[in-house]
């Protein structure tokens, strides 16, 4: 199954214009007007203007807010997003409710006690991104994250990527876990991406641990006899 | 990862000489000279003459045996081969140690007692035998059998198959185990096939339950984030 991109050209449009290059154009940028988002709950909220509009729309990262201000648009980013502006893109700085600026630690901390699996969740993510997959949320199919070639106005998501941790005893235990999966990804088109994640034994006290994970990745796919034949004449493909 | 022939113009003449009717003509064959096998241990053996050696050769079934005996060819099958030709092709008699021929039941009773986990590696086995797969037992990697789109005198085993039962909890448990088993999969260039046996509730009784039972297949593949962009340039890939 290769990229689906939505009509004629996109591909060359997602190929003219790298995601590597408008995220790096979307860090210069952040960096330059000394951004600022604030906690607020599970997400971080950020004001930005016009060309910070267009540069975190193209990137990808958070939801457009609609709201009463005219000359600022507000973006609601997930806490991965947030903490990858801020730890791995270094572009970012969030305040907390006091109104002073959280330390990468302390943002960490809040991070994990907003979600317990955050830092497997944020290592998994990050990966990806680095590799210039864009990665949306995957709840309305299921699963943990979407990945993306390029745009989501360019192509479809390609792959339903499912976060593992060590001892992750809740998903995907059973072979019925699996085949479940398997299934509701193939309706819609995508494939089942595991990325299991290894904190070989570095805890998940301060940021710097990420450093020490290791990230393997698989894709689990549906396959049938026949359709694995198909460079066979139908007779010997069982089809008759 | 596509089929792997050996050598030059291996493809057309697997094309040329389909697997299912080098196994029909061993099938009238086998009718036709009423061949008996006999019960030894856990394989059963057969002997044959001239014709026959060669038809159990081109379909990959059993493995020759030498002996002094200069008129038969004398081939041991192994437990699912020995129950395929039986039940499935029905053209082979088994005669246990009393010398008297064993009814389906008998012999199923006896596959049984020799192997815990017959039931589901049967209908593995016939699942993708019946589609022209050709299987040997796949012990040297560590899975329980190759798979092969035609002999593999033609072409090198594309799946390491491994066949999970109900409530399995020996294999393929834990992450580790998945990585460990696709890294070596991935090191003889075959892709893990992973054979999903359910017995829906209807036990294993008697051979006639086989068709009650549903088999999931999927593949699990390593997956690399660089790879799966090769249609992207080196920058976008973050190789750099």
């Amino acid at each position: 199954m290769g990229p689906r991109w939505k009509g004629k050209g996109a591909d060359a449009k997602a190929l003219a214009d790298p995601m590597s290059e408008i995220v790096s154009q979307l860090q210069s940028s952040l960096l330059q007007s000394n951004a600022l988002g604030s906690l607020s709950g599970c997400s971080v909220l950020l004001a930005v203007e016009t060309e910070q509009t267009e540069l975190l729309t193209r990137a990808c990262f958070g939801k457009p807010i609609i709201t009463a201000e005219k000359d600022k648009q507000w973006f609601q980013l997930g806490l991965e997003e947030a903490f990858y502006l801020c730890n791995s893109l270094k572009c970012l700085k969030i305040v907390g409710e006091d109104n002073f600026v959280k330390n990468d630690l302390d943002l960490w901390l809040h991070m994990k006690s907003k979600k317990d699996n955050f830092p497997d969740f944020y290592k998994a993510y990050s990966h990806l991104r680095m590799k210039n997959w864009v990665l949306r949320p995957g709840l309305q199919y299921g699963v943990d994250f979407v990945a993306y070639r390029h745009h989501p106005s360019l192509v479809h998501s390609e792959y339903a990527v499912i976060v593992l941790s060590e001892g992750d005893v809740g998903r995907l235990r059973v072979w019925a876990d699996f085949h479940c999966t398997i299934r509701l990804c193939g309706s819609v088109a995508k494939t089942l991406l595991v990325l299991h994640v290894d904190k070989n034994g570095h805890g998940a006290i301060c940021p710097s641990c990420l450093e020490s994970y290791s990230v393997e990745e698989c894709t689990i796919m549906r396959w049938s006899p026949e359709h694995s034949r198909n460079d066979q004449t139908a007779s010997e493909n069982g089809i008759t």
